[in-house]
């Protein structure tokens, strides 16, 4: 069965404040980076599937949408390539 | 001055365990995901800047490798977009 490599970006929908994000500005702004605004903090998450690209597609957006993120606060986007 | 929007991506390195991961990975096997393996989670994160592309980039660089990624455990990669 062929492998492949999925990367997973899960940010908060731009509706949710961000504290994490509005901390580290406020800490590069102490850090004389002033000109850095829009500060936002999201997940990265790197994971290897195996099986039939069309299984592993479905599967991949059952896991991205249901275990990964919370669709309520988050926006989640995949990205499929063979290893 | 010219905008610029960056997105950085931070990931343990690989020879770092992932707890975080190693647990998530043992959730989707619980939820019969089976073939799911090699799950790593890091931190994805935008930000804006404005400035001079070249004055931008070295501001960027140092951003990335000396506040948001710890370099003994972490690499770090960013990517750079005119807004």
């Amino acid at each position: 069965m062929p492998n492949y490599k999925a990367k997973i970006y899960v940010t908060l929908k731009p509706s949710i404040l961000d504290p994490q994000g509005r901390t580290v500005e406020r800490a590069l702004s102490h850090l004389d980076h002033k000109n850095v605004g829009g500060v936002r903090i999201g997940k990265y998450i790197e994971l290897s599937l195996s099986g039939e690209k069309s299984d592993v597609e479905a599967q991949l957006k059952d896991i991205t949408e249901n275990v990964l993120s919370n669709p309520i606060m988050e926006d989640a986007r995949w990205e499929l390539t063979e290893a």
